[in-house]
């Protein structure tokens, strides 16, 4: 417990199965790409979001539950995890940056939730008065479980943000009501709820190592029947198939293997991550296909108008393979997270940081959608206000995720313009900057500095998207092969002063998808690197975005500085019909089709992430392919 | 009043602006391909499906409301609307052959029924005791206007076959009750429900000309602002969306153009179907893309696997295609009719009859779908039942849409063997016999017998599938054009013995859809004649039905007497990948898909309605297409 400050996003440094260990939120500070989202978000973002949630009632709920207010409760049932994540947002914001304003804010919030608690431990603002009789009695989706595991998360971050235990002792006294008296081997059994309290728990037992958290995690995956889950199904019993709820479970899981090593809970978790990233994920990183439950979609069910791909689901896509990294330090699972990252994540909220998508479409043709949490615009609130928070904790605790260390030294998961300063696993000191324009750019010089030379492996990733990577260590070019998807192991003595400089060819490159990919097919998609792009109307005047089809796979590339906070701008050739009523019927014999002529230009893409930040307009993502 | 025996499904026999005059449903005898399942509909599935719903209760909340029986009503609101929609199907049966046991059965159905009726005339049995306080409150979808609607179709069906007045007067009690006590004008205001009552308004003012039927349809229509209606949207404040509901408004708006002509109301409707045939319809049909509210989605959101299509929806666009038929003459309207009665509707029901398809997905290739109304075989009873006698009574009054009059003479609408008699619009009796094996063959012989020869024309429908049609009457070629879609005018003087020989071109073919239509991009469905093909794991092991792409145009046909009740079984060349295994990740720069080698094979397809007549299997519709 004494080395609060030195603790990660997650803490795995004592993790007997974890291959990586973290290293505190605050040992990176980004520059480059990441700067102005994480200015934004400590600026802008967090605290409009606390005034959001005060006058919807979030923080009141507190008051009223524990008697200081009277009114009526407002908002759905599981209100308190927003306040809770916020916390946990606020909390990683101050891992890296002190703010009396945020400070006193969490301050305010802390007092409310305490006063809530009741004495026997048990927290939540919805099950009391009118819904007394319905505590702890599942029904479905309670939230209970949910609410206690976003507090403990909170708790934890803000503990580890400040070292002060205000919020942290309240956490763990709701932690020891469930354990002490909701089990499968106590009066009152467990139940099935939203996934989420498993990773806190274990969580919670790094902090303290009190094993009775580590195992009541367990008790909850079994009561998940988690190890016999073996595809991510429409509709779990489980989870009704609900993405977040999945990818939250399997979050849990995963901590769980890194302290325990379960074999049985790994192969679990191998066989779901092969069924979401071979059948079930969207070429953004986003999951759940399904509007209805919110869930994951059968094989290949990834549709472009439809998709859900709600932006909860894709920051829990991101934890789940963060976490799966840790444990295995297997490339591929970096590759999902910064998939996630540049595109299915980073959509959810606006440039400016203030506006929130709740789903993730790959494309937006029409007006009209007008179905629950579906919005053409980013919205500052939603009545639903899981995502934003969310959102908000990913952008302050992203720092944490660039690198880990292990025994045999550091690991480099991401790139971006960075200074970092932290310790190897024997305790030395070691500072690594990155000197780069990543994402745009893929050339990444790291300068190293150590206090005295020492022998280690610098594990660089080479992502699963780069066909062309090369390495020199001061500007001697080193032979050893960058495959894709995997880390180059730079093993030798380092010293201070020390440059490696890594070239990942990005050229902008057309992706095809899997043959059962119904709505992809005959259509390819535009990637640059991580970034995944689309086609806006807005920067196409004149040019009927729904319609193009792209000849060829010359695209041309220049950064535009100006634009949506400047970007890499893809122009290509597209063609569309001049005329379109001569194609109208929906079915027709095949040839029969007179397209009559057709009309060429020049489109411009942009990043996927930007789409939707200039008003009103047309966007996909797979534009139809017919070599010229 | 006097003449009902001589009235249609619809009656259009006195409508101003109908252009076609229905003929009634007894004056067709249907053989060949009808022959089976008309004849499964009234000898099994009728009096299976009465006993089920007496089973489930349906019969016993007439008692219940009545207070005949102290139970618990069962099911959900609108269980009223199942048992007057069987009264209609029964009733059908019984203008084409009478039947002891079905007499009986409706006869114990109006007794309970008519009991329930109260004073006023209103008459729902849900809305009664526990739910009184609920009754002409609207809130939503409650029903209250849709059973009545469909009492009053069972009263005029029931009328038209039996000429008895029990349920008739019934209903019209029941319609006086809306028309004297809810309205804009009244003291209870008109509400929203689900579409259906305008249709049966319409034909009450038929059967009854009594005009206040008709100008409470207009009410109703306006009460929807019907003719501000211009798209088929995801979600209309008038009726979510919903395709049932927004298919059954246009039946009465067409109705109402049919009596009135009204000029809005008819460019509404043709806006309307613009919307749907051309970006809204399946290939097969079936209408209502979304799971969520049954509803349309938007423009080209017609996905295979997650495809709803209720079979409601597509008699519900067979039914308004039919009346929009009758209005205009036009083919267009043809072409949707038949396109939905040999796949969209056809498919909701098994072979044998009495096993329903709530929705009709386009592929199903996962298990464990596990959605509401979603199974993956067809049930004898769904919990939801208005499904199941909707298919009875499209079966019991399909006689009643082939053939029409008007002052010019007869139409031919759809072929099949079948012999008709019935009056043309002057009163002169008319006998016609069609010898073919439609839909199988494209040789239709017609024989025209009259007792003296008459001058008149005879409509035929050359079919827009159709790319070469010739026709001779009495052995001599017509010269003619015969354009697809259209009506081919034989005008001429007809005597007893005329023989008229139609030859339909129907190779089977590939079509292509929309390249909007992205589900279907860079596939290929197989259709022959009016009947769409899939591929059904059933007829071809070894061969993994997801993984084939069709690489050639040709296709071979022979008729298979002993499969699936005697079908034309279509083969064709198809290849899959050998080692799937390198194909696997979901998305992969172009060209990079190692896809190795391929196997080929011979696959067979089978008309779409027959799938899922032999227990588990995997089906498409829409087939990759690569050229060899």
């Amino acid at each position: 417990m004494e080395n609060w400050k030195d603790a990660g996003v997650i803490d795995t440094s004592n993790s007997p199965n974890a291959k990586l260990k973290t290293i505190p939120v605050n040992a990176v500070k980004l520059g480059g790409f990441w700067k102005p989202r994480l200015d934004a978000n400590r600026n802008a973002s967090i605290m409009k979001l606390f005034k959001l949630l005060e006058e919807n009632g979030v923080t009141d709920n507190f008051l009223i539950a524990s008697g200081k207010k009277q009114a009526e409760r407002r908002g759905p049932l599981f209100t308190d995890s927003d306040l809770y994540k916020w916390i946990e947002a606020a909390s990683f914001v101050l891992q890296t940056s002190p703010s009396r304003e945020i400070s006193d804010a969490i301050g305010k919030a802390v007092e409310a939730i305490a006063g809530a608690q009741e004495p026997s431990g048990y927290l939540n603002s919805y099950f009391t008065g009118p819904h007394l009789a319905e505590r702890l009695k599942g029904g479905g989706l309670n939230h209970e479980y949910y609410c206690s595991g976003h507090l403990i998360q909170a708790a934890i971050a803000h503990y580890r943000a400040t070292g002060k235990r205000d919020l942290f002792d309240v956490a763990v006294k709701l932690a020891d009501f469930w354990v002490e008296n909701v089990g499968p081997d106590k009066e009152i059994k467990m139940y099935r709820d939203h996934p989420e309290l498993e990773m806190a728990m274990v969580e919670l037992y790094r902090t303290t190592r009190k094993k009775e958290y580590l195992e009541y995690a367990k008790k909850l995956l079994d009561n998940y029947e988690f190890p016999g889950y073996r595809e991510m199904e429409p509709r779990r019993p489980t989870s009704s198939g609900h993405s977040v709820m999945a990818c939250y479970l399997c979050c849990g899981a995963a901590d769980y293997v890194a302290e325990t090593g379960d074999e049985q809970v790994r192969a679990a978790l191998d066989s779901l991550w092969q069924d979401v990233t071979m059948r079930k994920m969207f070429i953004t990183g986003g999951v759940g296909s399904r509007h209805v439950w919110e869930s994951f979609g059968q094989a290949y069910e990834l549709p472009n108008l439809r998709a859900y791909a709600e932006t909860c689901a894709a920051i829990a896509n991101l934890m789940w393979n963060w976490r799966m990294l840790c444990v295995t330090g297997e490339a591929r699972f970096a590759d999902v997270a910064e998939r996630v990252l540049y595109n299915g994540f980073l959509s959810g909220v606006s440039l400016d940081g203030v506006k929130y998508f709740y789903t993730n479409p790959l494309a937006s043709l029409d007006k009209n959608i007008d179905l629950p949490h579906v919005s053409e615009e980013r919205l500052e609130w939603h009545g639903c206000t899981c995502c934003p928070p969310n959102v908000q904790r990913m952008f302050a605790s992203l720092p944490g995720y660039f690198y880990t260390t292990s025994r045999e030294g550091i690991w480099v998961h991401f790139y971006g313009e960075s200074a970092a300063g932290f310790r190897l696993s024997d305790g030395a000191q070691v500072r690594l900057a990155q000197n780069t324009a990543f994402p745009w750019d893929g050339r990444i010089e790291i300068s190293v500095s150590l206090q005295q030379e020492k022998k280690f492996s610098l594990f660089l990733r080479i992502p699963g998207w780069c066909r062309k990577a090369s390495v020199s260590i001061n500007n001697k070019k080193i032979s050893k092969p960058a495959r894709p998807s995997s880390y180059l192991n730079l093993n030798r003595t380092w010293k201070k002063g020390d440059r490696v400089t890594l070239d990942l060819e990005m050229p902008a490159v057309l992706i095809e998808a899997h043959p059962r990919l119904d709505s992809a097919r005959g259509a390819v998609a535009i990637q640059r690197g991580p970034v995944v792009y689309c086609v806006e109307s807005t920067d196409n005047p004149g040019i009927p975005v729904p319609d193009i089809e792209l000849g060829s796979a010359k695209l041309s590339c220049g950064f535009e500085k100006d634009l949506l906070g400047g970007i890499i701008l893809v122009k290509g050739r597209v063609s569309y019909p001049a005329d379109w009523k001569k194609i109208k019927p929906l079915y027709l014999p095949k040839g029969e089709r007179k397209a009559g002529s057709r009309k060429k230009a020049e489109a411009k893409f942009i990043p996927y992430y930007a789409w939707a930040n200039r008003g009103e307009s047309q966007m996909q993502v797979w534009i139809p392919f017919h070599k010229e």
